[in-house]
Order: structure tokens, then C-alpha cells, then sequence
């Protein structure tokens, strides 16, 4: 009962965040196809953050789905967790609107880079509550290690930013694809128990 | 269970986008009638998508209530269509701040039609999951045919759109009509089930 | 089940329409309680409007509690009522900024009065589909009864507006006042049942 | 069944808020590192804000989990609180915009005393419905006399705030730590029933 409400509030957190990052694509005055095309950087960025945020989601889902019970270090793990998604539609729009430039990409991936340490913290929170189910664990520790996977990466993407900012973009579709299809394991695991 | 979830979400980012636009009606400096009447434009480009975004906030209510198990592929192809919803504020407010010119009306028509395609697949992707119930597959079949239909007659709005905007307005008002009564057939099959 | 959604699209919408209207508080530039005394206009526009959409919550969450088959006549009364919510942040925002002004009050009785239409509509979509349960439509029927009072009043209020606003304004907190305490007998209704 | 209706509607608000409030971080123009850090005001008070109703959240979702019965009053106690919850993202916004400048800083100790005093109310308002569960009665006491705590250290901070706003901040900080943990007694108490 407890857990309905822990869900429905990052659902409520995660899907502004997702929605509110279109306001940065702010409306052109012109009215032709040459102002539309020159908010592509600014668009590129919500593609991407749109697809990450929606990979935080799915697996939040799925994660939070193996819970049986709240307490409070699992509320504020999560709740670390959706600051740093907070942060993203202002690091989405800085890396747009300045066209992948080194810092803001460098800063972006930092972003990323906490978003996915405290995701990691909340699923350690989670496991440690867990004791039975073992085939749940497995799926979780194969979970952990594309999440520690993702972490290396996002820590690489950080100084080549600084170089070459198109590494880091690469880097990042890399982490994305790695994430798109986040849970046959656990899906499995939960049809088991 | 997971069900309620991906429910939740959906209709969180969708209330948010049919909200959201309205923070396109900026608010008239001046206190007169005449200032209010200088937004019509905006304003009937927001009815317009408050409409189109509240129809497939309905479809997607009875095609969700047909699932029975949630999958990696459902999940993406939700989050797909609530991408493409997601722009639809920005498309609105562009297409309303310049007066249905004709390539913001032609971006629009390609905005919904990016919408009806992915509303499409997510039809294609639950039907592929269901087998049994056959009066569920013939009402889902029908609503495909509507669904068709919209996507020849946004497929026309485009260049339509470039030539004469006024035709392509009267036809999203025959595909909204189309949709608003949207479910008899469902409806009918779910009480059959 | 059904129900459970349109409650949730409902109370998405609603929660973002009564927190929106705050970004029309603009931040002040200077750090003096001068000039935050200047938003004075606005800050009262903001709480007379937060009360009307929570005493719209508060009403609507017992109405949808006496639904029992949803259908799409009442799907798109709902969102006829969500619609003319919706831009209740505007008419707020534009009454508040130019300071109660004439046109501006009246423009702000014309949203209430649209409001309280749809909501009556509404009402009245949901009792044709009741039909047992007597002590409900009594109740459904008293509440009615304010309805129909509070329409008189914004009727009233807008001509009103276009020579005394203040007059509006006193009817505005009549009307807010008869509905604070809005279930009583809906309550009874509910337990009786 | 209702009480599922006003967490929902609670949690909303409350997320549409704790998100709202990153949108007073407005994009730097430039790219570098410095214009970033132009920031940090505006950023370190969006982290404290977040903690803040990141604290109402999850005490809130603790205190109407002990509620059996939603009536009125709860209903317009639970509006009162999230109306002054809903000011935090005015007042954090002209907090940082000033550098924690001595007024800001005092309006926003105001806004967070009088979102304390509203809680107190709803808690008030949610003991007094219930006699029986006497465990819950004690946990809930003693979440009171946290609650009469902050209070005394808002009350200081505001008159602080207007000769050391660097000691305002001190106390926030401590009533922020001081509710962190913020439910042992009542998750004690829950089991128990």
C-alpha cells in the first residue's frame, strides 16, 4: 500500500521532468523551415534526455516492483535520485542552446554520472532488504553490472567532453542502447517467484 | 499491478502536456478586450490540440485497458507516443503565434501524424500479445480502420498544409470528429469478456 | 478499475492547474518587501483562484465517487470541465497584473461561469446513469441547487465587472464560501448506501 | 478508496512543485564553467527547498496513512497546507536571486513557518478522528513535539534573517536534519496494529 504511493509519486516526479524539458525548445519567431532547423541542437538534447529519463523510469519501475517494504532510507535514496533527474532538464537545455560545447557537455554527463551512482545506491538500499528470493538477486546483480558499466562510462565521457565533446554523445547513445531493453531478467525472476 | 503503473505514468505526462500549453496564452499587457482577442489565434490552436491530446488521452485509457501483461516493447513503444504528444505544446504554440501559416501548419500536421503512427504501433504491439479474446481483436481491428484513415488524412494535410492551410485545419476537425466517440466497439467487447 | 484512471488524468490535470498559476508570480528584481508588496494584485488573484479549483477538486472527487460505469459521454463531460479549469491560470494571471481592472474581472466571472456549466453538465451526465440509489440523487439534487445559485452569481458578476469589480469580487467569495463545505450530504449519502 | 484519491491528488501537487522550482534555474547565456557558477545561489537554494518538500512528502505520506476517514476538514487542512507549499518555489526563487539577502531570507523562513503551522493543523485535524489505535496516538505525539520545535526555530529565524541571514540558514539546516528521519515511531506503531 505504502509502495503504491512511493510509485505514484516518482511517477508524478519523473513525468513533469520528462514533459517539462520541452519548454526549453522555445518558440521561434520566424515562421519558416530555417527557424525550426536551428533549434536542432536544443532538440537533439531533448531527444536524448527524453530517452534517458524514459530508461530511468522502466527500470525504476522494475526495480521498485521487487520491493515488499518501505522505510526510510529507501525513501531518501529515491528521493536523491529524482533531484538529480530534476537537474537534467537544465543541464539538457545548457548543453542545446551553447550546441555540445565542451563544458556543458562535460556537465551533462556529470548529471548523468550522479543520476546513475544514486540509482545504484537505491538498488544496493533495495537489495539489502531483500533476503529470500534468490533468483530476484541474480537479476539484480546482472542489473548492477550494467549499472556499473554505464557508471565507467559516464566517468570517461566527463573529461573527453573537455576534448571531444562527440566522444561523450557516442558514449552516451552507447549507455542508451545498453539500457532499452533493461528487464527480461528481472521479468523472468518475478514470473519464478 | 505493473499495469496501474505504466497507467500512472501516462497519464501524469499526458495531463502535463494538455496543461502545459496553456502557458503558451501569454498573458496581454493591456486590459482591454482588444488585447484578448489579439490571442485568438494561439487560443484556437489550444482548443484545437486540448481536443486531439484529450482523444488520445480516451483511446489510450480503453487500449491499456485491454492489456494484460506488460513487456520491454509495450513500454517503449508507450514511451514513443508520449514523445511525439510531448512536442505537440510546441508545435501548437508556433502554429498559433503565426497565425496558420503554412509551414508551421504543415509541422503541425506532421507532429500528429508522428502521433497517430506511434498510437498505431502500440495497437499493433498489444494486439501481437493477445490471442484469445476475439471480440477484443475485431473491436481493436475497427478502431484500427479509424486509425487508418487519420493517417491518410494528416499524410494529405502536410503538403496541403504548404498550399492551403485552411484545408488542412478543416481536416484535423474531420479526424477529431472521427475520434470523439471513440469506443463504442471496446466497450461492447470488454462487457462480452 | 476504469474509474480509478479518469480520477487519476483528473486529479493530474487539477494538481497542475493549481500549481502552474504560481510561475505567474513573476520574481521580483529587488530584494525589498516594497517590492513584493507590488505583486499584491497578483498573489490575491493567485489564492481566490487556488481556492476555486480546490473547492472544484473537493466537489468533483465526491461526484466521481458516485460513478458507477464510466462512458464516453462522461469522458469528454470531464474534459469539457478540465478545459475551462485549464485556463484559469490565464483569466487569473491577467486579472492580477493589471489589477482588477474592468474587462479583465469580467473575462475571470466568464471562466468561473464556463467552470461551473461543464461541472453542472457533468452532474448531470452522471445522475441520467444513475438510477437506484435514492438518497445519492437527493444529495446530487441539493448540490445541484448550489450550482444552479452559484451560476446566477457569476451571471450577475459579469456585467457587474464592467462597472463595479469589487461587487464581482464579493460574489466571488460568496459563491467560494457556499461551496467550502461541499459533501455533507453526499457524505451521509454515501454511508447510507 | 478516497483516502487513495487525496494522496494521489497530494503526492501531484507536491511533485509538480519539488519539480517547478528547477525552472528558476535559468540557462546561462554563456558556456563556460564561471557563467555556471553564477549560480550557485540559486542552486543551493533549490537543494534546500527540495529537502524541505522532500520532508513534507514523506511525512505527509506517513501521516495519511494513519487516516480512516476523509472528511471536510482534512480535506481543506490538507488544501491549506499544500497552498503554502505551493509559495516555496516564488519564495526560493527571490531567496537565491538575491544572494540570501536579509528580507528574502525572512519571507522564506515566513513561508516555511507558515507550511509547518498548516501541518500542525492537518495533524490536529487527523488525531482528533481517530481515539482507539494508542500507539499511533504516542507516535504521533511525538512527531508533534518535533513539529512545536520547528516552529520555535522558524519563529527565530525570521527576526534573524534581517540582521545574520547566515544563522537563518543555520536553523534551517537544523530542521531540516531534524526530520530526515522522520517515521521510526509510526512505522513502530503501524506494525503494531
Amino acid at each position: 500500500m505504502t509502495k503504491t504511493r512511493i510509485e505514484a509519486f516518482s511517477d508524478g516526479v519523473i513525468a513533469i521532468i520528462i514533459t517539462i524539458m520541452v519548454l526549453e525548445l522555445k518558440i521561434p519567431h520566424g515562421s519558416e523551415l530555417a527557424d525550426l532547423f536551428e533549434l536542432w541542437p536544443v532538440f537533439i538534447s531533448y531527444v536524448l534526455s527524453f530517452a534517458f529519463v524514459g530508461i530511468y523510469w522502466a527500470n525504476h519501475h522494475h526495480l521498485l516492483h521487487t520491493v515488499r517494504q518501505i522505510n526510510s532510507r529507501l525513501i531518501w535514496a529515491n528521493l536523491t535520485l529524482l533531484f538529480f533527474l530534476s537537474i537534467i532538464p537544465f543541464t539538457t537545455g545548457w548543453m542545446g542552446e551553447n550546441h555540445f560545447e565542451n563544458i556543458p557537455v562535460a556537465v551533462y554527463a556529470l548529471n548523468l554520472l550522479m543520476s546513475a551512482v544514486s540509482y545504484f545506491i537505491l538498488q544496493q538500499v533495495i537489495m539489502a532488504d531483500m533476503g529470500h528470493s534468490n533468483s530476484m538477486i541474480d537479476a539484480l546483480n546482472k542489473q548492477k553490472q550494467k549499472g556499473i558499466i554505464s557508471l565507467m562510462l559516464y566517468v570517461i565521457a566527463i573529461p573527453c567532453a573537455l576534448f571531444y565533446p562527440v566522444i561523450s554523445a557516442v558514449l552516451f547513445a552507447i549507455v542508451s542502447i545498453l539500457w532499452v531493453i533493461p528487464d527480461k531478467n528481472i521479468e523472468k525472476a518475478l514470473k519464478e517467484t
